[in-house]
């Protein structure tokens, strides 16, 4: 199960009815958390979601609005009493960049670990998930992120009884494990079924539709894309500025054939991006305006009930 | 006139409720602001205050509830169009720690100039107000700061009639200026009575309430200060954090005879500030517990229609 949160959906500045885009996903007590930019942590107050699990920020780049609010998380976060470490993973410089940041916040309780992005692509392991960042076309560097929760397949009780395996070796083959019995090598492979479908999230914002995005938000459960503008005049704006409109946003969901699209990070001029739902709707269907404190329980397909 | 409006009223993190503690006051076209933490940006936009003509930024300290929302409000003055130099005035390293989280927020369409506070107490005359900052007792270093309007005497008629000055040079006379008249020279003192009184705000976080700040509250139309904490087995707790209780400041407003206090910096953990009034009121009658967005209007004491 992943439990997701959309704490905002603006962009450039926190508006008293639409905080800023960040997203917070949690996993088997672990919260990965995508941006913090000012007054972020109030949402997450208002969510009445915890500060002490945050293991992992995945940062997109150094626009304020997607990382103003850092000082303030980290020092809450100490607050909080966290003592285990914080994962922060960003675009070349964010150490430098996160550090400058603490000249009002030096002092915390927990250490940080950097990850700076270089490639194109980079993939990590982090609190069971599997993370890919993939560079993405603003102006300035800048990283979209997907995470996935692989599934396993089922556990083939016939085969394990057919090779002859007592029962108490069928929990480590379960795992992944290799068992030895009788003088014989029994591996894994040989009683699980093939992978079954896992969860996965895609997000995305600020850029311009590459077609990276596209592959890499592949199949998703769930897409957070960035639609900044919504009428058709903003166009040039959105190739001007690197953002996107909410058109090539809903084009880049059904070239990827996601489940569902969420659009945020709005321009501050864009009053009610509801207005342009239906229109977006006719290239995705699919598709929800994003609302401050937006939330979604994704399970595996055969386990609607959130147990996994 | 001074408009005044206390934005928040929190200290340490904000709170969906109670956003942290910074001032604004208004005086003719110009606004000075003190400290701004995380947030602060989104009350100004709930009060409806412009962030154009912020002109000067007075910083108590750098801890992070007091300036973390800077970067965020330099970006949105830069989006309103603002061309004119702000003066940020702050303690020692104040260009240091302002430029070190201008990381995010390098490119600003005005100026910066900036004034490093040093002495334990600094005067400066800033868009036509005294300002005085003074040093208090923090566990880092912090100030205060007071800020005066002036008033000049009344003009006297009968003195200038006597005098046999013709009228076109009773308006230079009036604005302190010294004229020739038929060889003879005349000062403005010879026209002008004795200063009337003119209207005093101070403003005082983060400090145990050392003598200082009685001195320089002497006074005051208006004394915001900090109560942290009411409960009274909160003052060791107090001492030890270099805060203040309610009670503390209550009795520094009595020292310094102001006409009004306005509690402010609250603990988080302090839910109903009101449940104390009485009590501080019983030390100081004048109280008032902050609340965000508070206002108030200052007038010259015969002129409480708002005119000059």
């Amino acid at each position: 199960m992943l439990d997701i949160c959309l704490l905002g959906c603006g962009g450039m500045m926190p508006l008293p009815n639409r905080a800023l885009t960040s997203l917070m996903v949690r996993y088997n007590g672990s919260t990965i958390m995508i941006d913090c930019g000012e007054a972020t942590q109030l949402t997450i107050r208002r969510q009445g979601w915890s500060f002490k699990p945050i293991d992992v920020l995945l940062v997109t780049h150094f626009h304020a609005d997607h990382i103003s609010g850092l000082p303030g998380l980290l020092l809450t976060m100490g607050n909080a009493e966290r003592t285990e470490p914080l994962t922060i993973v960003g675009p070349p410089g964010v150490e430098k960049v996160v550090n400058s940041l603490r000249v009002i916040a030096p002092e915390l309780p927990f250490p940080i670990q950097f990850v700076e992005l270089h490639e194109k692509e980079e993939i990590m392991n982090l609190v069971g998930l599997k993370i890919t960042a993939f560079k993405v076309n603003h102006n300035i560097v800048c990283y979209g992120y997907s995470m996935e929760l692989a599934r396993s397949g089922k556990f083939d009780v016939e085969a394990a009884k057919g090779l002859g395996l007592p029962v108490q070796l069928w929990n480590p083959l379960q795992k992944g494990q290799t068992v030895t019995y009788e003088g014989k090598e029994y591996t894994s492979d040989m009683v699980m079924g093939a992978d079954r479908k896992g969860l996965k999230v895609t997000y995305c914002t600020d850029t311009r539709p590459v077609p990276t995005i596209a592959e890499h938000a592949k199949d998703s459960d769930l897409f957070i894309c960035e639609g900044m503008y919504g009428d058709a005049e903003d166009a040039k704006k959105a190739r001007e500025k690197k953002h996107m409109t909410m058109y090539e946003a809903a084009e880049l969901a059904r070239e990827a054939d996601v489940q569902e699209l969420w659009l945020t990070h709005f321009s501050p001029s864009l009053i009610k991006p509801k207005m342009y739902l239906d229109k977006v709707q006719g290239i995705f269907p699919h598709t929800e305006m994003g609302k401050d404190r937006m939330t979604k329980v994704l399970n595996f397909e055969d386990e609607q009930d959130g147990s996994q």
